[in-house]
């Protein structure tokens, strides 16, 4: 007996030194109760409203689609062929804009993973559009689908990361033409989170959309309920591609969620004014919206902000920036302003190391992405290099703090109990509170228990290996990985996904598709 | 000539590349125009503040001084002498902190420096009490007065630093009885900025007060225009000490500011509730600045937060941490309430290298700190190891955040030149607007450029020795360093202020001082 007990013990310590401290986080959307922080007062808002309607209507916007310029046509907006170029009245631009539901359902194929968009609602989503890979054992090399599939995992796992993510990092080693369909293949079956899909032309995303329908074996089309969401980017200044067009004409149709952002960096893709780059970004955006309800009114988007500055030294990016802070909540003020739900990015930094330098540019997006209502924030976590790298130390490091916001975000409760007086009488001046009834009682769940942050003294820490943030960050992934188990998924709905993955992959097999 | 030319040069570049990028940040008070973030409702602000009443009136706080003893009965409150416990009405309480001012200006030797205090003014403060000092070369040891110094001409040169600088680090190679007299003469003459002074005890606070009136070669005691400010902590819970209480009755009386603060870690100074741990603080600040007011009927005091929570894992104490956020915000909330100015705190963090970690955990105090208006934020450069460390490289790495938000609370103008609609109509749609007037006339000077982050492509930063931002910080703290010129003094100031250490230093000989 006591020889089994004491092994039973071994084995009890053996699971909790193995188990991941991501897992202590609860699931939960997060919301934020505050009043939003507001950089703008009314007057510039309305200031760069008007700017952005006269650029939409004296200016215009290069739509590089044919069907998209006839329905601009049939709509009644201002169609010059020749250049492609589109000049849109305020009414109906404005009109079109308000057909977008302002709060909608993420759906999930978990039920329990369904997530409000709108409101007051701030939710994390993982990376997109990163080339290479980064961990302190292998460095930086171009990402895999293992690597992939490993931020699959993670995402699973973490529970404030709301999504399964798409194009979270670069395979390289799958061809262009397949990529979309292993990608949201291993999506599927590694998460049960909701799915951000490919939103790039009318084949990749007819395919997206063809496959969240089997997964969730039914019709997706209630507008106020996607099941899939996809980023879409002007390519500004002022200009809407044929690819990303795709992906919203197909999308909307589908009534699929778009994410509508423009990429500016001010001083170059717009004038060097952040007050230009905002009024740009929201003739952009608006434009990219209202094509969207053109192709069915009243699907679901959102509106995206990610506008920040190029550093003028090298002409390169520059992320986690004040001007890039200031953008992030002014551009929250105008998604508020015509009732869309909004979107941001958490991560942002130009660091090419999980070192100091990336945590504090992070929380510069960060902090005014949380508290001006950012309701979907992409590039949450990992994010290195200015985008180029998802980064497995990073991913840990960038979780902590979004741990730290659901729980900050909760706020504490002033009432009688948590005053406390009697506690504070009995104890007295000069006593010691560790051991009353009032901090027992509430001992283990009162405070945020980190995941990552290492609180212990110089001493022992220096005994245990003296980690910094990033070794510590790479024994927490690896055992999260180990950790990791898939979802339950209905194995026809698995055979059938990968039937249709078949299927397409032989149809597409040397077609050219964009990457 | 052509030989001269190039040597001259070549003179210009090496000057250029031996420069502090810190030089470039230019002086100024920073000024948060926003409304300020607000973590309580204003019915929470009264229930806290009730409670704090109800502290004072029902449970009181000891003073473990027979002046400030004394001082009490005489104004009418309940005195308990046995148990040097004294209560005090609220009514009795409220006119006290009533006749604090709230604004006034914390006057520099050097009249440029001069800074506003209240309002929507933010000033940041170097580090208070560390013991060891820590850099990349010789690692953490015990604090010097060398170190002492080094840090003064960081904060002479650092135009985001408003104040000169006490207790930065702990001298050891200074006996405890002269290093008040040795750090302050340090402070004069290594910097010409606002004087933070010891407030520890009657005898080293008349000593602070007395050289800051050789310093200043006036009467000093205007209470809207002190020169000397110094933080003075309650022993939580409620409880004033006698060195607490010299400290706060000799500088009042002088009229020298006071940052009256309680040190309060929820779960072992207060209840485990943040709640209560606010009405706590609320309580022991309040008769803190009460004292001083009876001392001297509006003598400058600032109302000072530092409630953060225990690690429940370690005992110790957690700082960066969602608790100790909501904590900076609320309790500026409370200061307001009185129309107090505020202090809480920047760099917090319980890292032990200035790591990941180190940065993300001082963002969580710095944001809010910031948002919610804190008119002085002590700690804001280089703290590590939960305040045990002040570093050289964590300097350097806190700066940035600083710099940015003088930079971020500027704002952007939204006009029309700034809108730059004729601009944008020029570039059109696709192209670039790089090269543009617009741009062009505002290249320099637009964007916050970066002391220390870099943002150099992958190759180059590789090639250039891939440095992380710690090793680019010790650079930057050398270079720094060596550019250090010493501000003028009057030199008949100077021999006085000696005159006076090497009196006071023999006549302190031996003497058991506060350390």
């Amino acid at each position: 007996m006591p020889a089994n007990r004491s092994a039973a013990r071994r084995a009890e310590r053996r699971r909790k030194r193995t188990h991941s401290p991501l897992a202590h986080i609860p699931w939960q959307p997060t919301e934020n109760k505050l009043p939003p922080l507001e950089v703008l007062t009314p007057e510039q808002v309305e200031r760069i409203h008007d700017a952005s309607m006269r650029i939409l209507e004296e200016i215009g916007l290069v739509f590089l689609d044919g069907e998209a310029l006839e329905l601009w046509q049939r709509a009644g907006a201002a169609v010059d062929w020749k250049e492609q170029r589109v000049r849109i009245d305020r009414g109906l631009l404005l009109d079109l804009a308000a057909r977008a539901p302002e709060r909608w359902t993420w759906r999930a194929r978990n039920p329990a993973r369904d997530i409000p968009i709108g409101d007051d609602f701030i939710t994390f989503a993982p990376n997109g559009g990163t080339v290479f890979a980064q961990d302190l054992d292998k460095g930086r090399r171009p990402g895999v689908m293992e690597d992939y599939e490993n931020f699959l995992r993670l995402n699973q796992i973490s529970n404030v990361i709301h999504y399964s993510g798409d194009q979270i990092v670069v395979p390289h080693d799958v061809p262009v033409s397949h990529r979309h369909l292993r990608t949201q293949y291993a999506a599927v079956t590694l998460t049960d989170k909701a799915l951000i899909g490919m939103a790039h032309g009318r084949v990749i995303s007819a395919d997206a959309v063809a496959m969240a329908r089997i997964v969730f074996q039914e019709e997706i089309t209630q507008s106020d309920r996607p099941v899939l969401g996809g980023v879409v980017n002007a390519s500004s200044p002022l200009r809407w591609d044929e690819r990303m067009i795709g992906g919203i004409l197909t999308y909307a149709r589908a009534n699929q969620a778009l994410i509508v952002t423009p990429f500016i960096l001010a001083g170059a893709m717009s004038p060097i004014t952040m007050a230009a780059a905002l009024a740009q970004q929201n003739a952009e955006a608006l434009a990219g919206i209202a094509l969207a309800q053109l192709a069915r009114p009243g699907a679901p988007v959102i509106y995206g902000g990610f506008a920040t500055n190029v550093d003028m030294k090298t002409g390169g990016p520059a992320f986690g920036t004040p001007e890039g802070a200031w953008a992030m909540a002014a551009g929250a003020q105008l998604a508020r302003r015509y009732g869309l739900p909004y979107r941001g990015s958490g991560s942002l930094n130009t660091s090419k190391l999980p070192d100091a330098q990336a945590a504090y540019e992070t929380m510069w997006p960060l902090w005014p992405a949380v508290l001006a209502h950012t309701n979907f924030i992409l590039h949450a976590v990992g994010w290195l290099e200015a985008g180029m790298v998802s980064s497995y130390e990073k991913f840990i490091i960038d979780l902590e703090s979004l741990a730290m916001f659901a729980h900050f975000l909760e706020g504490q409760i002033v009432d009688e109990a948590t005053l406390a007086l009697e506690s504070i009488a009995e104890v007295g001046p000069g006593g010691h509170h560790f051991g009353t009834a009032h901090t027992q009682a509430r001992y283990g769940s009162e405070f945020y228990t980190p995941i990552l942050s290492d609180r212990q003294d110089y001493e022992t820490w220096r005994l245990r290996g003296a980690e910094d943030a990033a070794v510590h960050a790479n024994r927490i992934w690896k055992q999260t990985l180990a950790d990791y188990q898939a979802p339950p998924l209905d194995e026809a709905i698995r055979e059938e996904l990968a039937d249709f993955v078949r299927r397409r992959q032989e149809a597409l097999a040397g077609v050219e598709l964009y990457g």
